[in-house]
């Protein structure tokens, strides 16, 4: 498979450029009879455009999804979802520097390097804009999971150095600032942070945590396949994340084990882990508790102060990259994460589906 | 797919538990032409043998692999690979408690959960042995990328707090001591810690990293399939490991952009770069520097502590482990760790042909 | 993978019903620097285009393609193209007895038992229509196959039982008739029939031929990719078709080794066979002879006189299916044929790639 | 995907060569808890055993099917299963002709010509031998399939010109007869004329048909993973066939839609057709009714006759195939066309179970 396709058996492809005429996503293994509107699909890309806040470009991004195929009469009908958004902003300008020269932090030298031709309009294909696919299927997943009482939630932890701490999290208030924080302080503290950081003409990077509630235990496949391994690659296959880890992640690589071991213990007639370490895996499989992941997002490469680097021709020059730029890529991000770890949800609760004779009896026997 | 498949076009399949006649890996995809004999994977494989050092379990673990298919006269052939480690330890013992006890930190609940039946035995298809055939195939792969120019490395990085920084990285001692650390006197605090762990009936965590040289720019697939998406993925199925970074990693969540950005420079006649905060991937495609990740790694769940658990009835009881049992997962997995990097390099460079005319023309234009 | 995608290499996946706002296809994994032009999709859409015969449905389907990304400045970039056609007849309509009724031949009673629910307006997903998808698709991968020296040729070779024998053939005329027959005298005497089916209120069944030329030898992959088997999934993926066959096809099962061997020679310095009974495969490999594939198509299952049936509600009863209707499928499939094995002619020659080390050094060694 | 491995969900991958040390295949993704043992595999292997006629070879194949993994307790236990089959017969001999030269009718160009290397023992990876991890793995599915009420059967259809028409099937006697015809008598006339074909160092081709019976309505996926396709790529993927059709086939290119479709009708409360010229599918999904498909088998290649050829150096020569061989392939792949077949149902029953939110809440739905 070429790669702009993901999942298995709850399959999405995405296609599109920056500066084309529109984006895409083609959502395919979608079990007949879920209910799904545009306004389903257009919650989520809301949350993932700009100009929400001063820490989000200017540019008009008035994102409006349509659904092509797939949807009869308000359902799913099990043939693929085609979802479209129509680019706005596709007027002729002057796009020089970056077509002639290599923006440090950014993949235009790469895609020269691989294809030999390269969309520079806009970024291309590396847009961000590229995620809109990702959200769109991301919001049907999502649609999918709540009505078997699946809930995946993802926030900003930290930005720059501005960590919020578990203890002081308040899940009601992340919608309530711009930055998707679960707790409004830490939000205006990252604020003040962040207009520093355009003022010195910099940007800065942070972390998203996301968390999926109620999966069933024993979803994932064994050994290539795991949940935490899907997970991984779902949400480092988003441009600028540099890190995944689950649960206790890289703090567990300084712990013991009689610390870092979930014991288990018995709740209400249910198998319960006295403390969560693991986030939500072993072995590979969702073990009944919280999932918990955590990722890294580098600072926007596109900053306003003058960088050294080569031009197309092999001269080394310098760049100043014009044009408004977020000073942070994380709050914008945090659909995306969302939408990533929802779609890897859904395809491995499809694939587990044939995980015993017992299901498949359940099903076919007459 | 279900999931003991792993890779498109060079494809791994592994099969095998811990305690059934035999363990192995079908290996499909690899190119005909490439020298290859039983020895090349021995050494691979003996690399991840127990019983090196007083922190590997003693435990005889003599695994001869035989190659079975798809090399003729000392070359492959093009046909699967198939290769057969035979377990020697198959004795039939008191399994006792793991049979009827869910183990903190192990998959045993997990995989009753998903299967309702489990191979209790050693820890069937969750046991370390798992990783002999992804050790196999790794040993295939990095021939491959050998011809090509390419190398993978992987050491140990960190064990509990002990970390080697990279200003003391000597890569020529890696072999010279147990732990594989790339530092001799880092290695000798290691093992002092490590012997602790042992006598506190406790266990460690630590940290790998993994380089890879040579890697021609414009590898990876853009979207879903970046390389770092897809190493991401390959590191993070290993059993225990918690978290996968790339490059600066979770440090870039507090860098800013004018830091973390790598100006590009010639060198030579050669597009490089001025640092690698990168990691060598620029919007999932190498970018011609060395590739480097790590992989956080959790502490030996098996320790001799007793701990708390819940039985496969559902009752409250506690477990004591006994065997031995390394007090740290760490330098065995290293050889898995650069077995499933090699792996995911020699797959992308395969998909990778097929990314411009001019490859093609130059292979079927006659 | 869910079932809308096709190809590993040259990947495409297809959406959209019959009377849906849209129907289309993204191409995914085609090699950067292909020159492609909207036009070049036209081209291929306007031969399965309606309206072309009086044995053609006098429906106005005049699909217009729109390349929406993946070509820049005139040329392939490597990303996803996708391809959209607006579907110009969404007029609501009574389609009364085809909602609740199961037409025979149809796929109606089948979706229902699937998913539980049916696009019934025209057909649906199951319409002629879904062929749009395919066609775009075959469009782009033939352009590749031309850059290569690979011409891939479908025509009509019988309709009920007029069939053009080999001796007959002139290849020349295929463009000529409206039935897209290899001989017009042939072409003929099958309108005279066709005409008779009107009349007598039925359709007609019939059978295409694809040839390939200029494939070089060893394309495919042995055992379960082999080049004849990934044709036969993709002509008979193809609704209507219910037979595939190749070079001498089933012909072959009434034959002896002695006649049906093809005996190798030497020709200008080239491997050559005499005979060409394979039909241009050996061991599911391409032998470097011209590639021959037939496919049956039965007869159009809209035919207008009544014909019993049961509801959804399980009650017998009868059908008469209005509106205008092709008696034959055959001369608007002759184009699907060849999209689809184009499509999988280009897949295989990228799978082909990485047969050798040889090739893999011609590329990456320095 | 390299073409070594079949199926989605339920997936087998096959490796070995003829005269390696072994041959086998791994099954990934079947459920748990299905009751399996050696046995079950063995009486599949058994019924390809030549040497039950005088039309089969008289080389001792013993083939004994060992289950290395997957299997615990009797029991399936979701992990994947590795069978594996020595090979007996590897001594050394003199191919002499074979390694030199390239067999009309075979895979030994063709190979060289892909690949550069070609292990010219017996044939290697294209020997007949190959289809004993088919084998293997179609034991397993037809397991899986019998726990579902659901039944493969296939058989001798036709050798040379000798057809059992379809008044004359007797299904009981198909294990009578060492042609594994569904008729004594027309069994009797076809090894009549089999042992002319011998007398005439000759060989003969001939037509397999397969029938699965209880598979529920709307299994398939629609599109390129039609049941339909799925089956016609499966039993072409055989080495020899060269033909696959369903229900009326090549039949239906001459009949006219009032004939061909099947008129729906209500029996017992269920919805049934009254004629089955679609042979269980329609629109690419099973329609409830039975399954057919037909493949037709070329002729042994390897034929006493001198054969003119070439020599791998470019020379023109002849050769004289020496050794037994059958005359006719037909009766021992019977019960390779059965296990394709049973494969693919039992992943497209794995695939299905995603079709609708129904069954998703029916299994997990708390």
């Amino acid at each position: 498979m070429a790669g702009s396709s993901y999942g298995n058996s709850f399959t999405i492809t995405t296609w599109g450029e920056s500066h084309g005429p529109a984006i895409g996503a083609v959502i395919d293994g979608c079990p007949a009879g879920l209910p799904l509107t545009a306004e389903d699909i257009q919650k989520f890309l809301d949350r993932r455009k700009p100009g929400q806040s001063r820490f989000s470009t200017a540019r008009r991004e008035d994102d409006q999804a349509e659904i092509l195929s797939g949807v009869f009469e308000g359902k799913t009908t099990g043939t693929p979802i085609s979802v479209i958004v129509h680019n706005q902003d596709q007027r002729s300008r002057d796009y020089g520097r970056i077509k002639d020269c290599y923006r440090p932090g950014h993949a235009d030298y790469t895609f020269d390097a691989k294809y030999g031709i390269r969309d520079y309009r806009g970024g291309g294909r590396t847009s961000g804009r590229e995620t809109i696919g990702r959200v769109a299927a991301g919001a049907v997943a999502a649609k999918l999971l709540q009505r078997l009482g699946i809930h995946v939630t993802a926030y900003t932890k930290a930005i720059g150095g501005i960590t919020v701490p578990e203890s002081a999290y308040d899940y009601e208030c992340i919608g309530d600032n711009p930055l998707y924080m679960p707790n409004n302080e830490y939000a205006a503290k990252a604020s003040a942070y962040l207009e520093n950081c355009v003022k010195n003409q910099d940007s800065s990077g942070g972390m998203i945590e996301c968390i999926i509630d109620g999966m069933p235990a024993g979803v994932g496949e064994p050994v290539f396949d795991k949940l935490d391994a899907r997970l991984a690659k779902a949400v480092m296959s988003i441009g600028a994340v540099k890190g995944v880890e689950i649960g206790g992640g890289f703090e567990t690589a300084r712990m013991t084990g009689s610390v870092n071991n979930d014991e288990f213990c018995m709740e209400n007639g249910y198998i319960r882990k006295k403390s969560n370490h693991s986030g939500g895996t072993l072995g590979g499989l969702s073990d009944g508790s919280r999932i918990v992941l955590r990722a890294a997002v580098k600072p926007t490469p596109s900053i306003a102060r003058e960088q050294k680097t080569v031009d197309v021709h092999g001269e080394e020059t310098s760049i100043t990259i014009t044009g408004r730029h977020d000073p942070v890529i994380v709050p914008r991000a945090v659909v995306v994460v969302e939408s990533m770890a929802a779609i890897t949800a859904a395809d491995l609760l499809l694939a587990n589906m044939g995980a015993k004779m017992e299901y498949l009896e359940k099903i076919y026997r007459r």
